[in-house]
């Protein structure tokens, strides 16, 4: 079921305000983060509008991991962060999603948490093309 | 294989000065964070000493994410938050973990991420072995 509110289901404006759709993969979808503090943030959206990984089952969790694990691989491999940090928090939405955030020794916000949108770096245009053929090119 | 230097290894004094152990999962341990600005925080920490899910097999990555799933199950049952996050930082440490912070509607940090630690809030022995006990029962 589609929550018409939702830009993880709609794939609408209302995710176009903050990310780009790059592809499906086996349960969800691959999305870049617009807001690029962390060079090749993105988040892996499961495809139904569930709260949390608690309200599915442990073959669609697997999957969703394998997934998550797909792109974090994809993203170590176009941009070698030092580490990738997974978050999924949404406590005022209900869609299952989680931010894929590369970090990079002594860069921003090495060394601790991240913030859920910095509202600091967007790219061109084209330079989001390029990101996401390069991480396509690693999927 | 284990680090001198790594709480979640050695269950020393490293651990003891943010977590409390609570038991081992399949394939990780489960541990109490003393600060307790969200009630019911946990620790699920990997049994290995490895940074990232993209370090591990498919076969070992399932049984993490049925540790967590089983965890944020329990943290549900227990204390009714209105969500769990999920995050999973250690760009300095080398040892897998997933936070895992119960967030109530319009109380602390709702809506947004979550400190690595606020440093605001720790209970009393007795309070840490009763949200201990509440868990455990819920496993």
């Amino acid at each position: 079921m589609k929550d018409p509110n939702c830009g993880y289901c709609m794939r609408d404006e209302h995710l176009d305000a903050f990310g780009i759709y790059i592809c499906d993969l086996s349960v969800s979808s691959l999305i870049l983060f617009k807001e690029q503090s962390h060079p090749g943030r993105c988040i892996v959206a499961y495809k139904d509008h569930v709260s949390e990984i608690v309200n599915i089952s442990d073959e669609e969790r697997n999957a969703f991991f394998a997934d998550v694990n797909r792109a974090a691989k994809a993203i170590h491999a176009a941009f070698h962060p030092d580490k990738v940090n997974y978050g999924a928090y949404g406590d005022t939405g209900c869609h299952l999603h989680m931010h894929l955030v590369p970090k990079y020794r002594d860069g921003f916000e090495w060394g601790g948490v991240f913030a859920m949108n910095p509202g600091k770096t967007t790219l061109s245009d084209a330079e989001y093309a390029e990101m996401i053929a390069k991480i396509k090119a690693h999927l």
